[in-house]
């Protein structure tokens, strides 16, 4: 690439999981170089990006000052970059206990918050055909997972290590998401009546 | 507990989520104390069991060997297994850079493959109304991982590092649950003709 920045980053205007990489690099104090692809248009499954990214999604991350390496899924691209490059701990945790939470908080965000609110989005936004009982069980599901998040973060300020890390980071974007697409008018929902700290945790200074 | 094993691993015998962490303590030699969870009963909602996972679901593992560490989500409990245990690295890769990769598919597996799979077989099997365009939905996803998987395992044996590591590993219990509950019948689908490395994959002697 010849943009002479530290990093490539294919990633999406309208895509959380884009916004989970720029919010670390931005903390990090890391430049880069965003690539926006056009999701309506397919350009992630263009020849150029499946070269590096065989499952043709956002987010794609090339680091230029480690031999080009190449690393996609959002959450390994953030575990990536604060192993290599928050060496000081300041979005992340470094005792190797607290790192397996750290771990297992992400992958609780990338298996059980972000494909269901992405499920929401779609049928309630993209299907084809109206079905309001597929649209119900995926708000459900994002009230519940509201609900897992909320009686964590009513007894402790951040997920990890008593700070904010990026396993709070991870959450927002979807967290955002479900609020300006489908969640906010689904009976009676009110975000900090209803979830007051999930709702703290996304408007904190840290993340906002 | 007073088993005396090294691990007690709440689990569930219907569920491919479980068997992953199965497979490693398997494969390490380390003894475990099952607690099969009947999922149709709500058993992993639990006041007991969501003591120790706030997101009641399946796997959560203790190590009572560790402090009684707790770790849930199957791939987060897969790693923390091998970074704990598989110290001469027989299914795990050692080198950073590897470990990002090894990390990076279960990231897929967890997000891009589990959760649609599941949703085939949740709109294929449980789903209270009949949802052809719901389940088309998932199936065509079901294909297009395939795929994704088969393009780099006919390239190359193993997802990471030239051999068969928990990155492997994870795939292969949801693939099984799709040809076993709803992609069989699909379309003409015969899995050893249309995605050969993937079924050699999950054929091989490793993982059988």
């Amino acid at each position: 690439m010849s943009h002479g920045k530290h990093f490539t980053l294919f990633t999406a205007s309208i895509w959380p999981n884009g916004w989970k990489v720029i919010f670390v690099l931005r903390e990090l104090g890391l430049d880069f170089e965003p690539i926006y692809l056009d999701l309506m248009k397919n350009e992630q499954k263009s020849p150029e990006h499946v070269t590096h990214n065989p499952n043709g999604r956002i987010p794609t991350l090339i680091d230029h000052k480690n031999d080009d390496f190449v690393v996609w899924e959002s959450c390994a691209i953030m575990t990536y970059l604060v192993e290599k490059y928050d060496t000081s701990h300041t979005i992340s945790v470094s005792d190797a206990g607290e790192k397996i939470l750290q771990l297992q908080w992400l992958f609780f965000q990338a298996s059980g918050q972000g494909p269901y609110f992405g499920q929401a989005g779609w049928f309630s936004m993209f299907h084809p055909e109206k079905l309001p009982s597929a649209i119900e069980r995926y708000q459900k599901e994002t009230l519940r997972v509201f609900g897992v998040l909320e009686g964590v973060l009513s007894q402790q300020a951040w997920l990890v290590g008593g700070k904010c890390t990026i396993a709070d980071f991870a959450f927002i974007p979807w967290n955002i998401y479900a609020l300006e697409n489908y969640i906010s008018h689904y009976n009676g929902f009110d975000f900090a009546r209803d979830f007051p700290a999930v709702h703290r945790q996304a408007s904190s200074d840290m993340v906002a």
